[in-house]
């Protein structure tokens, strides 16, 4: 099937396979060398930029879904992916009859009265993270453009997707000290400066490098090895990784905060 | 209307009211003098208890949604209420139109094949917390029982809302160290006696009485009162109250941990 072929056949039967009245919507967060961006995608036939997105299969868990849409704009199956809250004000989305039909005619396509992709949806935010330079963004049938944008330079958004960046980094931002939500962009042994930076970026604001890694080994998410790694003359930081076990505990038993 | 009337109203025309394919399931905490219960209700017909719910009106946000459901149960308009996680595996109901059949004789209802409440549903969950002596639990048209459970004596619960009652909490002791969730449970200035029970009930767990409240501080969560209660001879310790400034600045800009 081509892509209009596969556009009309989305808008005719697409119900029959997905959820209606719902989307996922994700904001995937990319970093890399102390910069931090996140993906804009834009729809066919619509003026402006919006986060990637898509439906739930009738036969799919809201992660398995998240983790196909994701992975089908990003290619990567292993990045960290975490539902932050669900978006439902009934005027979120301002999208009628009328623009419905005139994106049908833009692309050529037969404009069905009634789609069911004009009912009134709720849409399920996720985040993830990944490390952008290993990502080449991928369009879908439903966008024409996918590309990383720095994460001070993203022009306003459409529908609710403004608040959606908002909430989402605020929601990386809350988890970052209790979710090892960094583990990927690291390596398995870290130096201190090397996590700092990425705190440091994904916070967007300085820390304290002496304050810093005791909070974090207070708070059990990272803890000290007995190792160091050489990186010249007089110079063998000590290693640091995620400490597993204890983290997943605490998130089990409520709070790390004693 | 009499109940049976508008119980089978619902079933034939909620869907022009209501979103189908989700609803709203509230885990009501309840807290008083270092006591933690639950607010569980059990459906008609059906065997077994579940936490409280209802359906979004079409004119609804989903806080509107989950404001009125709790409402409809508590009778409180003005308690701490937060959506916390949407439940969306296809599975977590297992509830067939035979079940529908039992339950729409045993309640004398006409049955309605295909019904849009046996549509595969999604549901949003929230968390309240309240004091519960203020509480009064209310059973609505699909429910006939509604009452507070310690937390510690729930029972398995249907579908999947042992789950629900398990990330409610978890998400409820997390947010403890960042949201004011227990600002109604306090009295405007209260002693570090006060807000040290509150915290221990709802984390279940013994917090050093020294520690807990500079934590809290340094959090910026609380800030300590030049002020002081009389409680008897000798005794008069310092009042503290929400730095409601502090915190909201905090969570606006992503952390409270500098």
């Amino acid at each position: 099937m081509n892509s209009v072929a596969e556009l009309q056949d989305f808008i005719i039967n697409g119900h029959k396979h997905y959820m209606p009245h719902m989307s996922i919507d994700a904001a995937i967060f990319g970093y890399h060398d102390h910069q931090l961006k996140i993906l804009l995608s834009s729809y066919k036939a619509l003026d402006g930029y919006c986060l990637p997105g898509g439906y739930i299969r009738r036969t799919e868990t809201l992660d398995e879904a998240a983790n196909r849409i994701v992975a089908e704009r990003t290619s990567l199956t292993d990045l960290y992916l975490q539902q932050y809250k669900t978006f439902g004000d009934p005027d979120r989305i301002k999208w009628n009859e009328m623009d419905f039909e005139n994106f049908s005619k833009k692309l050529e396509l037969k404009y069905i009265k009634d789609s069911w992709l004009m009912d009134q949806t709720i849409s399920i935010g996720y985040y993830a993270l990944t490390d952008f330079s290993l990502v080449t963004p991928q369009a879908d049938v439903m966008s024409d453009f996918c590309a990383w944008f720095n994460i001070n330079e993203v022009p306003p958004l459409l529908f609710d997707h403004d608040q959606m960046v908002k909430d989402s980094l605020h929601a990386l931002r809350m988890q970052l000290y209790y979710y090892p939500i960094a583990e990927k962009l690291l390596p398995a042994k870290f130096t201190l400066t090397e996590i700092h930076a990425v705190y440091e970026t994904l916070l967007d604001k300085k820390l304290d490098i002496r304050n810093f890694p005791k909070k974090l080994v207070f708070l059990g998410l990272i803890k000290k090895l007995n190792e160091k790694r050489n990186i010249g003359p007089h110079r063998a930081p000590f290693l640091y990784k995620f400490d597993k076990k204890k983290y997943t505990k605490a998130l089990e038993t409520g709070t790390t905060l004693t």
